[in-house]
């Protein structure tokens, strides 16, 4: 499926996780913040740059960018809707939402890296299962910038203990989505007390002899956003990318 | 030469290229603006990565960052002042024009891949020379951001036939520091009339079997003010850096 189709089909109302959706299209996070917050969040971006690698970001108002032809406000599966950094809607359409002074950015996703996963032998659980890939918010703070803060937002996946070396190499070469991982193992020491109960997307099985992997996350400007409180901000819903027109190709490293 | 030795060096007055200095320690190129276009530049940085890495951002006024704990004012050799977008004056301190409202960005500089540069075998010339490195404004436009935009600028060096692939794939590992070569030979195709007239800093000698080699600069910004005129700005002069407390090994990916 192209970018086309695919944000044709989320256009028409289709919900769905885009794990492996148009595969070797790149996929983003959004979020989407009144111009006030811009810098604040640009700053964010720039010294949080694992969690928040940015791909584009729109002129206020503009709703599509050079490297998404779509529509931001009608062409993601899901989105969710804050005021003042409570989530207080979520829904498949936000163009009735959407403000002139709206600067939306989308950011870099690990869903970019798991067909080179995948390539190396290397099996992604939640693809497996057909879910959501699970995401934790943990005790690591990122950088604060202006009126901006709050934890970090990992994603997970179960690696086979003789795979995890593998995984991390293949990864690092994305450094533009997320890049290697942030955490591998001991999810404890991130603050995660149950990995049966993500605080985004679904649990996945760990089994006997796999390792949880854990990968920074373009859900942590969201997490930034409940902590912090701005008055309006919009984001996908997670797992629900924006399937943009770049090509993964462009974030490998050599 | 530590960072701090070097610093304090040029807060005392010597004025001198940095490239060669503090081996290990990573230089970076100073722009500092008013807060009211310190979003342009961040854009203006995003979009523009190969030319505008950004290592640092300060809060307004202040004079020092994380990974640079000297003083912004007087530790770097040589300094640049623009009002209007037009060169007023260079000094080795500008202590006494710094203002609460100025945003520094410290910005990745190719200094950084020289020392991986000569341990492959590949001769720096303005370092065999003890000069500074040439740089030229060339035809290629930034994407320009808000009021920001300007022509990229680029350094060169000459690199034997034979080591342009060794000179490509060891700067490619340093995306932070402007990373592989923007272009290699043809300086025409850049509109580079002359080789021995750069823009910034001095000529070197091209010799019979080499090939001109032209990495992203972060004087780019310097030439954005000269085409963009914001009121006031502040940039080191070129090849004069910022000797920053961080590591060159930090920026080097797998």
């Amino acid at each position: 499926m192209t970018p086309e189709q695919a944000r044709e089909l989320f256009r028409a109302g289709t919900r769905a996780p885009t794990s492996g959706f148009s595969a070797g299209w790149t996929q983003a996070n959004l979020i989407a913040l009144p111009r006030d917050f811009a810098y604040d969040f640009l700053l964010f971006a720039q010294r949080n740059p694992k969690s928040c690698p940015v791909l584009e970001v729109t002129e206020p108002g503009e709703t599509s960018a050079p490297r998404f032809a779509g529509d931001l406000r009608t062409d993601l599966p899901a989105y969710r809707v804050y005021r003042d950094g409570e989530l207080v809607e979520e829904r498949t359409d936000v163009a009735d939402l959407w403000r002139e002074d709206l600067v939306a950015f989308l950011i870099g996703c690990s869903f970019t890296f798991e067909a080179a996963l995948l390539e190396a032998g290397v099996g992604v659980r939640h693809i497996e299962t057909g879910g959501n890939v699970p995401m934790y918010r943990t005790n690591a703070r990122c950088r604060p910038a202006g009126r901006l803060a709050g934890p970090q937002v990992v994603s997970m996946r179960p690696v086979p203990a003789e795979q995890v070396a593998t995984a991390v190499r293949v990864t690092s070469r994305y450094p533009a989505v997320h890049g290697a991982p942030v955490h591998v193992g001991a999810p404890e020491a991130l603050g995660i007390a149950d990995l049966g109960a993500p605080d985004f997307g679904e649990p996945v099985e760990v089994r006997p002899g796999e390792v949880p992997v854990f990968w920074a996350c373009g859900v942590t400007p969201q997490a930034a956003v409940m902590h912090s409180r701005p008055p309006f901000a919009i984001g996908h819903a997670p797992g629900h990318m924006a399937i943009t027109d770049a090509r993964d190709s462009e974030f490998l490293v050599p």
